[in-house]
């Protein structure tokens, strides 16, 4: 980042951190601190942690001593799993912890947020060019917690017998699109993010792949298509299934994607504006990498490599109705204001699983320091993601960005698109 | 209950609705939803289950179609384990319901509060009188949560690594007392409650029981004494132990009684305001059943009987310092106020674990109806306790009143009382 | 014991030891070393832990150096509990260890009886004398495990899909037998073994109980009776069961005794001569305490206290037809050679749950030293059986002979007798 | 498979057969029925269930009705995991089931050999040429489960405290080789078996990868050089390992190999052949692919990836002391004899964690109908393994085999070898 750090990342720290709080202003206090499952993280939790991130990574070391910590205990409880910084309070007992209050943690942020501020506006050049690559970590870090606080808080809310809503969305009417299939070549591709400006260190470096020629489907599997498969007894097939995702399926007695009510004949979807009959034409979502594996076996197909996903969406121009279909996920920056999520749902963008599980990639250097175990710990069982959900902020949308959860996940809003190889013979299913 | 119910029973239920929100009255919003380990509930389940009782069991039943329920969907949420009246929401994720808040709550509480009033001061006299009983079954009820309340917000707050206090507390100056034995004569006694008057089902009926001889110790077990035994080996020595006691004491790793800190050498405890030292010549508190009668052993004495201990409770005029030991535990009424459960604590009144299993009496008839539930389903693997604690409401002190926890309980404020048997060998323990 | 302890203990000792040794005939190695529950402990630790009795608590004793140990390590492998003495290995591993074989462990048992026969006959009398108590200790404790060693490889067979039979049986032609209630009058009696000659401490001391007038039934309840029960919804109705009954219930998936097999409409029974349909007159076998209860309160009665068991087994003579039932179960002492076991059981002769917890009896005394482990730490958690049943050793069926299993247990020979307070009211049910 | 499939497969058949048996040989009954881990199969276990293979898929195909199952019932007991062909035993209670015994085991397996033997011998070709398919995957599978035999009983052996051989072992006297990097050209190369001949599905269909240079280690990694890894804190540095793998390493109390047995400052090794000291210049064995990764980061290093691996392998001439090291394991044939595993064990050969999960190649196509579930429905969560082990039976070492376990495995014969990408800067570790 060049001289100008100051000037950009003022501006951007106060949208981001306001994006932040924006997103639980329709929250009670009790919204904010439960915990419904192990993989939920309570909203004060998240309020607090991306606060801790920049006391911790920026304010302590770049005003060292003349910087007080709001209080010195939060440490324990607010980082996440950073093991070069100490020890942590457990993760899955998050929700026990009443205090600090929802206020309290506003105050710390507003403590941070103060100390931030006389950094960026009135601190020596240099101290600030030294971290200013501490500081858009941060704020990417604060990003993504951003969509984590809603898919958090649609499992407080959706496994909530009262089925509180978290917002009022606007009507929708959606459209059955045909699907078609979008042909890309092969070869020797590019793969990772290219170029100066920020990424995440999984991102890099860019190196050489090899693929076969592919097609991708136009769109997302809809929630119709999906129906099919549960219809056609999906959830009751294990020879449709991976071994592990059988048991998970029947351990966790999966009969439909999260979120997914059975009324008798007929389902009704939990969304975090409330439960609404299944729109048909909209993206299944909130499936497992096991169900998207399954589906994509029952209709013949696959689902893609992250280099095939890569290369398609780095792919221009573009054939079909690729680019209506959302593939990009062109989202209004609006998405970050807390209003909007619930309704950009509706428009059905979900990430995208791939068949890749998450890994280095080759010649994979970690960020240094306590920054390392960022992302290169966590490289082992879990599968890549792609694209970006409705409930991603707009800046984390882009061709290299690799989100990443276990196979069984299906709290984030994740959904199905397919692939295959060409030159099938006559008469191939898909 | 004679006609007079509705002059006896609306001051008490104001009083007692009253006394149960000033005791939420020091804790947050936040404080109110959380659930640290199964047998906690929270705060705000309390208030609710409480009021839902006197909905389901009084209004319903009372004032059938006129009344309107405050929303029909808390019986699932709010029924604790009343089978007889339909399917409950799971015990062990009550922290997971950030919805109805802490508000809604209380709203819930005055819509039940107003019908209740209405009935008890509008209604017909017969129609209050055949109801009286589930009110001041209600009220019995309430009392019993009111001091789950403190229980539970207890293991909140201590369990919580900020430690907040629930309540100052004011300085109290305990003072070292001799430990007597005050020896009981045996025979044919009568046990359980006698005469008219409210009581649990549990208590009745009165019935003979044959009893020896026996001793009992003039005050609780200090924690000075059971520092000794800490200091003994006695977390270390099997042979201490019951079999089951050794297993919980090994798997859960105990090594003092749950709220003692270890600080090297020393132990701080934790109490309703805050951490503090070990008072020496404080009851001890918070120990199993499996910790009071390993330390029974340890001292060569035993835990009373139920039977024994009523029947000291009910001798008078008792020698020694009995009554000062505050045996009876005449506790001001002043106790069921929000603010002095934390002071009284210091006092030292616990609930004294016995040796006997919750049983029912021979000739036991369970209350009616779903009240059936009330006791008798519970009368197998747990302990019966005897006396009350500071967190007791005054009323609830009496000597036929049967506490009942299982043996790994401590949580809850349970103590140690030694009995012994007389006329033992001359040189012979204790 | 008197100087004869030789000449009685010699013979018993070749008769119990042999005994045991003949319960494994019909058995395949194979067979011995499955543990199918925590439970169950394999054949083969049965045989080598009776042996290690003698070894540690006899031979290593009385001879100290002069014995030989056959294998030091067999210590640790074959210590059932007994801390004193030192670590054990895991019970619930016991099905993990193949070695010492079948083979080796049947020499380990020759090597102790060559050492035992030694110390019996020639050995100086005071030597015999000074561990007579051992040595009856452990020829009673052999007899408890020859009753295990059926009980545990029931299940071991039974749990298997190819259903193996442990030995034929004869054919049995059951009866019914009309259900009388006998009278029994209350008042002061004594309770516990009386007078001199072996008894286990749990037996003793001899003590005062009260009791009210009770009646019994004057025969077990039988499996068509508790077919009924199942018929009337009795596995799915939780007002007929304790709390933690209906949890187990529910949990386990009970829906019948253990080794009821459900065929459609009906049931087949495992049992250890193979599979057969339910014998209807017979008494129902293998219920846990939690279902003996449920049975009991749907069948408008309740269950013995011990107290009252034992008062009914001493009373003589006794009216109806009380003493054809069984219930003192004088069986016939060849029920202990290996054959009969499964012939027995036909007859019906259970174990009764009876509905007290198996506590100290007042002024109790645990056995001296390691010994002092063998009862008294496991009294918690469980409830009292008594009577004996078909797979008993003739000496252990007494009257103050006290079994004790907890609540849940179902892989012993268990079933229900009756009882009821007399005086009811006319038109109350049983 | 040519019309000689008869003239090749007979023999074969003997052979594989036979020695599967003979591997049996030192055992005694009871250790071929213990599971001392839910991923431990008991050795009857897997003679059956390879005896099955062949009844049911090839006798019950060929022969049909002609054919008489030795016992119908097998096919629930051992039947693997092929939903397609029914429902299955539960695989983590496989050391329940004491019957069939090992004598009716074998008997199983002659009766299946009887009728195989025939079908070879006797039936028409075409039928053989039919089925030679399945009954060359069968012998390649029994030799599979020759080697989880070996696996399986070692584990079985050495939990047991008295820690019982398998076979006894000629002394070996190993000597220090030093390490050497030994490069690769990258490039697009070719992965995946080639040409005709049997292999399994999982090591086709051929196809490219982009690999860019890289070196590999010429031997594997010691166990004195992972001694000097443990003695720097290799367990106790998060900072090391994987996320997933700390965990596990917490959670599991990892310190050292399995089987590595701490002895104060040293450690005792148990093998096939009992317990003997580190033999500092073997492989290091017997280690997950969390310890494999871990130890990688702390050598400055990394694991190959499988297209690498295999690139090594196919390379030739190798340079350095490549070939002497065994990377290609040339392991006598003679190894598939009872006898010899334990000692060849001793020579160091391992199983190599490769960085690659196990996925399928582009265009994979399971087997057809059950046998699709052989290997396909495992492609996920597990990592691939190359090279072969001292168990592994020689025909089984290939250049395109696809061993995988789970990351937490140890039980397997599984080790280390280092790669690193070229070019380092000057001074960078390792």
């Amino acid at each position: 980042m060049t001289s100008s750090s100051r000037a950009v990342l003022a501006p951007l720290y106060e949208q981001v951190r306001n994006a932040t709080l924006a997103l639980v202003a329709p929250l009670a206090p009790e919204d904010c601190v439960v915990q419904t499952m192990p993989d939920v993280s309570p909203t004060k939790w998240h309020l607090a942690h991306t606060s801790w991130f920049f006391e911790r990574f920026v304010l302590e070391s770049a005003l060292a001593r003349s910087y007080r910590p709001f209080d010195s205990r939060y440490e324990f409880l607010f980082n996440s799993y950073y093991n070069a910084i100490g020890p942590q309070y457990p993760r899955h007992q998050r929700g026990h912890v009443s205090r600090p209050t929802l206020r309290e943690v506003v105050e710390y942020r507003r403590h941070v947020d103060r100390s931030m501020r006389q950094l960026l506006e009135e601190a020596p050049a240099d101290l600030v060019e030294s971290h200013a690559f501490a500081i858009e970590l941060g704020l990417n870090h604060e990003e993504q917690h951003q969509e984590l606080i809603l898919t958090d808080i649609k499992h407080v809310l959706c496994t909530n017998p009262l089925r509180p809503a978290y917002a009022a969305t606007p009507a929708v009417a959606g459209t059955e699109t045909a699907l078609e299939w979008l042909p890309f070549d092969g070869g020797l591709i590019e793969l990772g993010k290219d170029g100066a400006g920020f990424s995440f260190d999984n991102e890099r470096p860019r190196h050489k792949v090899h693929l076969e020629n592919f097609e991708i489907a136009s769109r997302l599997v809809t929630a119709g298509e999906y129906l099919a498969f549960i219809r056609d007894g999906g959830y009751r097939r294990p020879e449709l299934w991976l071994s592990d995702g059988w048991s998970a399926c029947q351990r966790e007695q999966w009969f439909a994607p999260l979120y997914w009510v059975s009324t008798g004949d007929d389902f009704t979807m939990l969304t975090l504006s409330g439960a609404r009959p299944l729109a048909l034409f909209e993206p299944v979502c909130h499936v497992s990498y096991y169900e998207a594996d399954a589906f994509a076996r029952w209709a013949g197909a696959r689902l893609l490599t992250e280099a095939e996903w890569e290369r398609a969406a780095a792919s221009a121009p573009v054939t079909g109705n690729f680019v209506e279909s959302g593939f990009l996920h062109p989202m209004p920056s609006a998405r970050v204001a807390g209003a909007a999520p619930a309704a950009a749902q509706l428009f059905g963008d979900v990430w995208e699983w791939t068949a890749s599980p998450y890994l280095p990639y080759p010649g994979y250097q970690p960020f240094d320091g306590a920054f390392g175990e960022y992302n290169g710990k966590f490289m082992c069982n879990q599968l890549v993601l792609r694209g970006g959900s409705c409930a991603t902020p707009g800046r984390h949308i882009s061709a290299s960005y690799r989100n990443f959860f276990p196979p069984d996940a299906r709290w984030q809003f994740s959904g199905i698109r397919l692939a295959r190889s060409p030159h099938r013979a006559p008469g191939a299913p898909a």
